[in-house]
C-alpha cells in the first residue's frame, strides 16, 4: 500500500490540539499498514536524514524512533550525547540550523524545556517531531497508545480510561488526554490532589482522588511513571505511602477482572506498579513498546515522505 | 559456503560450559569460511537487529561486535551509554524486555556482575551472547584466541599454553581454560600466590608462581591485563614489582625463541608487558583483535541465522 | 564523474603545508561533483569502514564526516566517547591498532593535543585525516572554508580575508592563512595583542589590531569562536569588551556593504558576533557547515578510494 499523500492538519506533530479525530485514524491507519507489511515500505524515506536530538535521557523512545527510521531506508544522525558541542554551550537554535545544514530533514526532539519542539520548528525548513518537551506534549506517545488500544478494544470512543499518577507533570497525560478526547473516549484521572493539576476542568475529564473509585470506573488504567526525585519536594509523602494508596497490584487485577494495564515505561517496580502487574497478560506496558515502531513509522511517512 | 544448520549444544552463548570439541571445532571452521569469504554471508542476518548492551566500557569488543553483525547484514542498537534510560535506574530486565519489543533478536551483554547474560536469557525469546560477566567468562574472547592459535599451529591439542597474571579476577582466564582443555591442550597458569584463585585444582590446570617455569615449559605465553585498582587492595605491592616477577620482556622472548605472546588487550604497556614485546612479531595481539570479527560473524550465523 | 587517482601531495590530510595550489584547486573540483551529484559517488567507498576518533566534543565536523562517509558507501565506527576504552587508560598507539585489526582504514582524528593526527600517522597502514589538533591544525576547515569562498567569489586569489579574534590558539586560523596565501589571497589578522602569536611575521599576513581597520581593508570576515575560558587566564578583560573591541554588529554590515562573514562554529552569539548578523544574510556561516559534507566527501574519496 503506497503511504496516502500527507494530509495532517499540521506539517510537524508538536501536539495532538490540532489533530482531529480523521487525523488520528489516518496515523492509526497508516500504522497499521507498516505493522502488517514493513517490507514494501522499506524505502518510503530512502536518503532523507533524520536527526534524533536527546537532550534528556531515553532508551525507548530514541530507539524506537531510530529502529522506525531505519525501516523507512532513512539515515540517522544523532545528537546531544555527551560528546557534541551542545555541551559548549551552543544555542538549541544553531545546533538546528548546523544539522539542517548537514542534510537533516526531520528532527525528532526531546527536551527539558516545554516549548522546545515548536522552538525547534521556528528555526528549521525541516519536519519537527516532538518526542517529549517538560511537562507539555508526549504525541507519538499518546498514538502508539491510542494504537494498543485499537489493538485489544473494538471501539475507542466507548472506552473508559483511568490515567493514574502525578498529572501535573505528565507529558503523557496531556497527549493521551487530549487524544482520548477527541476520539470521544472517557477520561478519568485520579491521583493525590498534590499531583493535580490546577486546570482539570478544562481538559473534560473526570477528576478522583481515589484509586477505588477510578478502577471501578475504567476500562483500562493507564499509570504514569513517578519522577522519584519530586518526594524532595515533598509533592507526597514516601514510596511506600505512594504504592499503597496509588500503586496497581494483583490484588485490584483480581477485583477488576477485564481492567488492562498500561504505563509508558519506564516502570518503578514495587511504586506505581507491583512488580508481578508489569508481567501480567493483562499488561499491555512490552505491547505499547512494540507499538511504537509501526506507530513513528506512520508519523515519519506522514509527515517526511515525499 | 552456507552457514550449517545451527546445531551447536546450546542455544545461547552464556560460557563454554557445554561445549563440546565438536562445537568449538564448528565455530572455528566457520570463523574460517567467514574470514575467507565475507562477501557470501552479507546477507547472513539480512533485518535482523542486533542489541549491544555494554555496561562496562569497551573499545574492541563492543566495535568487533558491531563489526561483526554490519558484515551479515543486520542492524544494530547500543544501550548502555549515558544518554540511556539505565540512567533513571530502569532494571536490566526491563531494559531487555523493551528492546525485544523494539524488535531486538540477539542480545550481545557485558556487565560487571558475573552471571548478568544468564540473567538476561531468562528474559527473552531473543539470542544471548555474553560478551564478558565479571570475572565468569568471556566466550567469544576465549574462541578467538582459539581461532588465533589455530591459525598459527597445526593441532591446539599439542600445544602448551601459560596464563599469567591476575587469574582470580579473569573471565578471560575461565573461558580460556575450559576451551583449552576441552581441545586437550596443556595449561599452566602462573601468578602470585594473592591473584591465583583457590579452586584451581578443579580447573585441570598446573599452577606455578615462577614466570621462569612457566615459559620454560610452554609454546604460548596468554598475558593477563592487570587491573591497576586491584594494587589499592594490597593484592600486588607495586606496578615496578609486578614487571620484574611477572611481566614480559624482550629479554624472556631472546630466552625462548618459539615463545609467542597473545594479550586480550587493552594492555598496560610497562606492566604485564614491556612495550616492545606487545609490537615484537611474535606478538599475536593485533591478530587476536582481527580475528574477533570472523568468530563473532561465526556465533552470530551460528546462533542467530535462520 | 569518476574521482581521478589519487595525486594529492600527501597520502594522509595532516595539515595543509604540503599543498600546493594544484592540490586545494582538485580538492575543490572533486567537492563541486561531490556537491552537483552526490548520488554518482554513493560507492566510491562501499565496504570501507572509516574510524571517526574524537577526544573532543563535536558535533559540526563529527556528523560532517559521518555524512560524508555514509554518502559514499563508507560504513563508520567510533571511539572516543564516555564508553570506550579510552576511559581505561589505553593509549593512543593502541586504539589505532585495535581499529585498524578491526578492519578499519580510515582515521578521522580531533585530539587537543597538537600532534596528534601525525602520531596516529606513524601508526597505521590506513589513511588519517586531521579534524583538528590542539592549536596546529584544521585543514578540512580550511578547504570547506575556501569552497564556501569560490562559491561566492570569481577568484580567491583577488580577495582580501581578515581572520579576527584568538588567533594564538586558533587551528583554524593556522590552516586558513596556509590555504589562502598558497592561493594568492591576502590576508590580515586582526586581534588584542594578547591574542596574537609572536612569530605571525613567518606566515606572511598584515596585522592589526584595530577591528576598524581590518573591516576597511578586507572583503571577507572571517571571526574566530573565542574560547570562553580563556577570561580567566587574563587574556582578554570580559566578554563585554571583547565585543565591543571585536564582535561583529550589524552596525557593520551596514557601514561595509560587501563586506560578507564566516566563522567556523559553534558562535558565542553577542561575544564575537553579533545575534543578527549570524542570521544575516552576508552571513556564509550556514554555508560553510553545508559545504563540509561535499569537502569531506572529497578529502576521502581523493585519499581512501582504491
Amino acid at each position: 500500500m503506497p503511504i496516502p499523500a500527507a494530509s495532517l492538519s499540521t506539517s510537524h506533530l508538536l501536539d495532538l490540539k490540532a489533530y482531529t479525530a480523521s487525523d488520528l485514524e489516518q496515523v492509526m491507519d497508516t500504522a497499521q499498514a507498516m505493522h502488517k507489511d514493513p517490507a514494501s515500505h522499506a524505502q518510503s524515506l530512502d536518503g532523507c536524514t533524520v536527526a534524533t536530538l536527546f537532550f534528556e535521557p531515553s532508551t525507548r523512545t530514541k530507539t524506537s524512533f531510530q529502529q522506525a527510521a531505519r525501516r523507512l531506508g532513512a539515515r540517522g544522525v544523532s545528537v546531544g550525547a555527551s560528546g557534541s558541542s551542545v555541551v559548549k554551550g551552543e544555542s538549541l537554535k544553531d545546533t538546528v540550523q548546523t544539522l539542517e545544514a548537514l542534510q537533516a530533514e526531520v528532527f525528532v526532539v526531546r527536551h527539558a524545556a516545554a516549548g522546545a519542539a515548536h522552538f525547534v520548528a521556528q528555526h528549521t525548513e525541516g519536519v519537527v517531531i516532538n518526542a517529549g518537551d517538560g511537562a507539555r506534549a508526549h504525541p507519538t506517545q499518546a498514538l502508539l497508545d491510542l494504537y494498543t488500544l485499537t489493538a485489544h478494544y473494538p471501539a475507542v470512543r466507548d472506552l473508559h480510561v483511568a490515567i493514574i499518577g502525578d498529572i501535573t507533570h505528565s507529558r503523557v497525560a496531556r497527549s493521551n488526554i487530549r487524544a482520548l478526547r477527541t476520539l470521544g473516549a472517557t477520561v478519568t484521572v485520579c491521583g493525590p490532589p498534590t499531583l493535580l493539576p490546577a486546570h482539570l476542568s478544562d481538559m473534560d475529564v473526570h477528576v478522583t482522588h481515589s484509586l477505588q473509585d477510578a478502577l471501578d470506573a475504567c476500562d483500562v488504567a493507564m499509570l504514569l511513571r513517578l519522577q522519584l526525585e519530586r518526594q524532595r519536594t515533598g509533592l507526597f509523602p514516601s514510596l511506600h505511602e505512594y504504592h499503597t494508596q496509588f500503586g496497581i497490584t494483583t490484588a485490584h487485577l483480581h477485583q477488576h477482572p477485564d481492567l488492562r494495564i498500561m504505563h509508558p515505561g519506564p516502570v518503578n517496580r514495587g511504586v506505581e506498579i507491583e512488580a508481578a502487574v508489569v508481567d501480567h497478560e493483562r499488561s499491555m506496558i512490552l505491547d505499547q513498546v512494540a507499538h511504537g515502531v509501526p506507530v513513528r513509522m506512520a508519523v515519519l511517512a506522514l509527515l517526511a515522505a515525499l
